[in-house]
């Protein structure tokens, strides 16, 4: 699309709306069906979810690990990358993730982010199942290798599974879950808006940026009440191969509240920021 | 206006001056107040003050909780995300969500920024006041999702609230925070200057990092001494949830403070940086 | 290439396939060693290399001093920069060495890499073993640097040599080793696909910062098993400069380990993700 | 020079070699003088240095007034920034100053990389004179203000002075200087390339972002060191509002050091990287 746009302006023309939004896409698209480019969308979601449940897992074992003050001496208290590099191992993999899949499957790496495009109409609804599908299994994939490196520490550090922390409720944990993926898919939906696109033709490369930051931020808030989950894949293969009671009592949390959030995310971007676009012509605001 | 240039561009005709300045915008536009953009935009400011404070509180809440070795042990003293995660907290949230409501509100989140840019008679005056009450209903709001999430925790760890660390006079905090925000307006500035947009058209996009990490700087330098406001609906809202003496008492430092340095820089940009090049033309020196 | 695409796009006329493979490297190119162009290269992976293992490891030693208790005292437990730190020195390190020598060189840095483009049939054979040849003398060269200007701690801190640490076995060391790489080397391919760059003409200059950030996130996960090598140059050149029995016995797995992950990152994007872009054009599915 | 570069583009004709070096400038150039760009470059670079060094040493006192634990108790000892946090202040500092001045003054920010822009024949020997004027009071400025804030912490935590730490020789401290100078310069050489330029015409916007990394590298490596200068400014300031024997007897360290490493960056990247560009043409190699 960004070259129908240069087209545009070399020739000197332009349109009143100057961008224009894709066609809804069908729920069930039987040609799609006959297509390399969907199978292919699904192998690289899959090793994309794979490859990020690997790194953060081995992350969060590992710095558990070198800050346990019994198996590593005092000395070691401070020797971990901290909740700060715990932070920064979500937030960078979806960052460097979503740069790598973005045109090959559009880099979602959550099922909570293909619900949302689902519910925009920007995915058919047999891709978001086959996309929800191969997230989960990359993720217990991803987990499982971890603990196959770890077998030690794995079960003593808690399997980098998603569990509602003591002293919170589950109505909070639950509104946690909401409002972070409400972030997270947001600002998805920001990088993704095709009125952006056509003012800015080189913005899907940058937009893996702030949704890998955007997942950083709510890391940092959300790790001491729930761990964060924000991704129901995540917790989902985390629970799988730690399959520890808690682990699966809060599970319905780490689904509920991402799917809440991302719903909220596309009604807002919808039916508050863009509806009016369409009615009402762009803003006459200045835009940075 | 990307556009135009790139159209100019493309018939290979320059004009000796190849941006314009915007007309200045009018203290009072009755029109404006007929459009679902203006209220669209004053939408997007509260959602996104909301979600700033919600994040950044939580971070702050969270990482007092854990770092207290009487609640968790001394193993856990340097569990949490540290003042560098807190500091990343605050930067990385204005980063996004600049990127996000660029387009919609041009991405203020910070009355102090708001005056800036209504000095510069960027923004008319009605638009600035109706921000400026988004933003400060939006950072009480987030406040308050903190302190009912946290509720055990909240009060405990004051709250988020800027107040003056001992040991400092009020003319220091005063002057941090006049310095503080003057790196930020100025970085705004920089950022969305008419002149730089026409040389390099995707600037907008790329205006948003820069900006965030204006703010982490600012908080790492003055974190110790006023836990850094530099922006009044941050420093106001948490003030409102918090009520205690303490933070109503220097509430003052960060309103004077940050419009200060908003005014400040608005006039070093406005009469240092860009009156000349108005007056004697572009700058032969080389650029990077 | 760049500028052919925008000349097509000034025209207003598009093929179908509106990007091109450049043909493959010959094995043997004699006219590529009559050129200063090759040698120019040569020597930009060689300081490049000694760069990165100059700063990276002077910044392990340098953390390590400081957090010995022994040697600061107890109040600087926790003074150095920490293990986050040094995934940064690696990560943000390539960041700014492939965008310095990416129009040099390509900006490899990394035998591994060189390898992997080498099977994609980007270079040459005589390039590649030429960079690799550069790359390993840089590297000694850089850890050289260190053990010089730190010989009071060189060897007590370990030398920046890579081991598998105590508790992991081989195989663990091994694969963690070829997953790392495979991350690197995913994210290179994804960042120089032909088929990226017509579309986003700038992403050869945005890539450096995805590169460096997979370093980065590799090195979170890995530190704790193998000290993260994914680099047998970096592996090697301190195992040279460290010279004790353990840092050579475990050396294999910092060039088998890498080797295996670029080749296999290699036949994924080759035969998985761009085959079938080739075979059956391009996916009609939205791209952010 | 983009927009030349564009208006090519459009035309769809290219000149073999497709971009133009600037001419050199010249050495004094009277003219320049009855210029105000040149002024307001001057102004614009004092006020860059003064919040460069204000933001950076108050982080340094802040952080080193947190960490003490007679000041603040044992629980504090992890409460700072850590030397992570001080690095990303100077690093990430001069990524948002060089944004905010490069289409100002160039965005210079210390004497060492004028001089080696200077040696390049980028900058005439007045302009180059007056920049370091500028950067040295602004440096002794911004240190005064961080004082005056902290009055009570600023000569106990040492003034962010740079000085050799003890165990190592004024010839490391030298080397280190050296090195950590040729990097920054080596990145902004890079940067500022105009054969890069003219491929890909946004490079002066993305430059700030390498070379602030490529300072915040640096200082993970030599902090331990020397402290990190590289900037002979951000040293002279602190050695100023400091003044303690110690600062005064390794002064020089901290101007020879940066002012070879800048000589040998520009040697290297005039006579190495680029003249042979000039002399054979360009690289027929693949660049990312």
């Amino acid at each position: 699309m960004a070259k129908d746009i240069e087209a545009a302006a070399a020739g000197g023309e332009y349109t009143a709306k100057d961008y224009s939004d894709p066609p809804p896409a069908p729920l069930i698209d039987a040609e799609e069906l006959t297509k390399w480019s969907l199978y292919r969308a699904v192998i690289a979601e899959f090793v994309a979810t794979l490859l990020f449940l690997y790194i953060t897992v081995a992350t969060v074992i590992g710095y558990k690990h070198q800050t346990d003050a019994a198996a590593s001496g005092p000395d070691a208290a401070c020797g971990g990358v901290g909740v700060l590099g715990i932070a920064w191992a979500f937030g960078g993999m979806i960052f460097i993730l979503v740069y790598c899949t973005a045109g090959v499957s559009g880099g979602h790496i959550n099922p909570a982010v293909t619900l949302g495009l689902f519910l925009a109409r920007k995915v058919s609804l047999v891709r978001a199942l086959l996309y929800m599908v191969a997230q989960c299994l990359g993720a217990i994939c991803g987990v499982g290798l971890v603990k196959g490196f770890q077998s030690a520490y794995f079960v003593r550090y808690g399997g980098g599974a998603n569990e509602l922390s003591d002293g919170y409720s589950k109505g909070t944990g639950l509104a946690a879950e909401i409002i972070g993926t409400f972030v997270l898919v947001y600002t998805v939906f920001s990088a993704t808006d095709p009125k952006r696109n056509a003012r800015d033709s080189h913005v899907p490369v940058l937009a893996p940026l702030p949704i890998g930051f955007a997942v950083f931020m709510v890391h940092l808030a959300t790790i001491p009440i729930t761990g964060t989950g924000i991704n129901p894949a995540r917790s989902f293969g985390a629970a799988v191969i730690y399959n520890e009671d808690k682990a699966w009592d809060d599970q319905w949390i780490f689904w509920v509240g991402p799917f809440i959030g991302a719903a909220i995310a596309a009604a807002y971007h919808q039916y508050v920021l863009r509806a009016s676009a369409a009615k009402l012509g762009s803003s006459a605001s200045f835009s940075r």
